[in-house]
């Protein structure tokens, strides 16, 4: 990227104009569209990260995290990082060197789950579904008798292949019996579609703050319990990062509040907010939400003549996998819609790579306004570039359902 | 902290209300008061990590961390988490398992790098010097020829202790002649203080942006030249956070542009502001500043009767350790300040607590107003609690240096 090395440490200050991004309506995997108001907060005045007044936002976010969360896991605080960071401090604590790991292979974040239980020094073995399929419980119980692992990670929500994990407690209950832990990547579901630790068995949870939250990614949301957090103190050898060291964050979210890392203050303020809008609106009405919203945006695709991805059974409505229609190029509608609409979707990844379309519909972009511009978007666009699509019935149908 | 976990699970949502943290001057060890400009970037709307205008961006912010770091390194990124997650970044990338790393004790940063060495798997060696002192160069070529360790870390500017390193330039070519990569941790002088890291040598440098650069904490500076980047992308062993993994990072950062986690999107917003601030200023006007206005409020001390606990020669402008006068409870002082003056500054950690405060004086909280302002507040506070102090001498003298 430097043309010209020699001459440029002694150069004049880069000439960099305001800041003046595109106004974007993002309906892609994620970030979603921020709610005002959390941009508001984020523009708040800083206090320290040790203030008696932050220790009392400190406890507000983690109570508001536990009701997001559904559980009454003591342990329920923001990850200082984007959703990987809490990813990897619930693998790199709770995977010990040794331990073996059973991961999903049905999406990409089980891909990666397996790449942070390898680093972690853990052993890893895999359950397999296709891409875009939930896990059979029947499958899981076969490598959980086969392998008894220390660990079982899955996914709730694939934001790569828009599939929701359904039978949960199934897994769980499966997990617990051969003695595994259970931790839950919830990164596109949390305060989006249900979702209750508790209740189902999970021990570990981790999610992103910029899907359904509405939030800016920086501190994400992460759950564990007494189970989990005995194993991650009991641990013979800390974990590998000292950054995301449960045991040492223990000191600043317990009750000892003691200096570990300076919070990133601004997130938890703006996480603080968009909890609260979780908390107002109800976490149950803004379950049925994001239903009622993805629920037009797929009546929508369907009366267009596309087909969604994953069967309705386990169709995930905080992001949509749409079949991309014969002899249609992904790339070039993804670009028509940024460029000519502002709009935000993606294209899908690995094994879907090239056959979906990934609409998000999530948090404050989970609005009539949002899934109407994004149909008549997508249905123009389409029908601009020779595709056989219906744009005015998948407009219709859309409005119909709103 | 969960008085009933039975009933909370199902309990009605949390009543939280609006944010209102009091309105604090920030004069302690970071963060430091944010510039209005910094805090309105913030509430900018979102576009997405991988959104052509985005990548813009990174450009602009990878641009403007080189001419604040006063280097040329193509490597130059903002880390997606707070300044620690940085100073992992660098030497849980830089240290293999099996090196030896040479770190100092000359305060409690030196003692984090020794921790982040062994998680890496690395073995440390110690170089000494009391807290609140510099390394001698002579002691650190000892140690350099006795050990031979892969990497040497330093602390440019240690926060706890309110002490500068000087004679850089001597550190880095004695490690360089025992073949030793350098890493400087600079989170408390980035934008603040001289520091040249090209001139002077320095390999690889971290730094945090709450403190000189006035912008929230959650996107922190890292800079690598080419010889330790070659080192990171030669690692038989993957870093063992994948989360930090800079050799992942490259294809991020790099030419391609490849997603791997979602960037902090807003808080590259606040660092791009607060980076074109220190532009707009010109680095060496910025050092400038700072060490007038750290100046006045060193006067003032002084004048007070308050010693600086480092000798002149090696003080630190940006953090000004004041010894605690005899008889004083300096937990006292601290309170009574946040209570009565809405003003945060800290005690001394470790080897120095109880002996000092510690007084920030870091970019936008390094103006006239915040200056008098605490020397003000700190010379009432300590008459009043009793303390052989000339407060009014200290107000004089400061606003005769301002």
């Amino acid at each position: 990227m430097t043309d010209d090395p020699v001459l440029r440490e002694s150069s004049e200050p880069p000439a960099v104009g305001e800041l003046t991004p595109p106004d974007r309506t993002l309906m892609g995997p994620g970030p979603s569209d921020v709610h005002p108001r959390v941009l508001r907060a984020m523009s708040t005045p800083l206090v320290g990260h040790l203030d008696p007044s932050f220790v009392e936002i400190m406890d507000e976010v983690q109570e508001l995290l536990r009701y997001t969360f559904r559980t009454d896991n003591e342990w329920s605080i923001p990850v200082s990082g984007t959703g990987s960071a809490a990813m990897e401090a619930a693998i790199g604590n709770v995977v010990a060197p040794g331990d073996t790991m059973l991961v999903p292979t049905n999406g990409y974040f089980g891909g990666r789950m397996a790449e942070m239980a390898r680093r972690a020094g853990g052993d890893v073995v895999e359950v397999d579904a296709p891409w875009g399929e939930p896990l059979d419980p029947a499958d899981v119980e076969d490598a959980l008798a086969t392998h008894e692992p220390d660990v079982f990670g899955f996914v709730h929500a694939e934001t790569s292949t828009g599939a929701k994990q359904i039978d949960v407690p199934a897994l769980t209950e499966a997990a617990h019996d051969h003695g595994a832990l259970v931790i839950a990547d919830s990164v596109t579901s949390i305060g989006g579609v249900e979702l209750r630790v508790d209740e189902w068995g999970i021990d570990v949870a981790y999610a992103g703050p910029q899907k359904c939250l509405s939030c800016p990614p920086g501190a994400s949301p992460l759950t564990l319990n007494d189970r989990a957090m005995e194993k991650v103190r009991a641990r013979e050898e800390p974990a590998r990062s000292w950054y995301l060291d449960l045991s040492l964050l223990d000191d600043y979210w317990g009750d000892e509040r003691a200096y570990h890392h300076t919070a990133p203050i601004t997130n938890v303020y703006a996480l603080r907010e968009a909890l609260r809008l979780v908390a107002e609106e109800g976490i149950e009405s803004r379950w049925e939400r994001h239903l009622e919203m993805a629920g037009a945006l797929k009546a929508g695709m369907e009366a267009m003549g596309l087909g969604l991805n994953p069967a309705d059974e386990y169709w995930l409505p905080s992001l949509n996998a749409v079949r991309v229609p014969d002899g249609v190029d992904d790339g070039a509608v993804i670009s028509t819609l940024l460029e000519d609409y502002d709009i935000e979707i993606a294209s899908g990844l690995g094994d879907l790579e090239g056959d979906i379309f990934r609409i998000g519909c999530m948090g404050y972009s989970a609005r009539p306004e949002n899934v109407i511009y994004v149909v008549n978007a997508l249905g123009e666009t389409l029908e601009r570039l020779g595709a056989e699509v219906d744009a005015e019935a998948g407009r219709t149908a859309t409005l119909d359902a709103l």
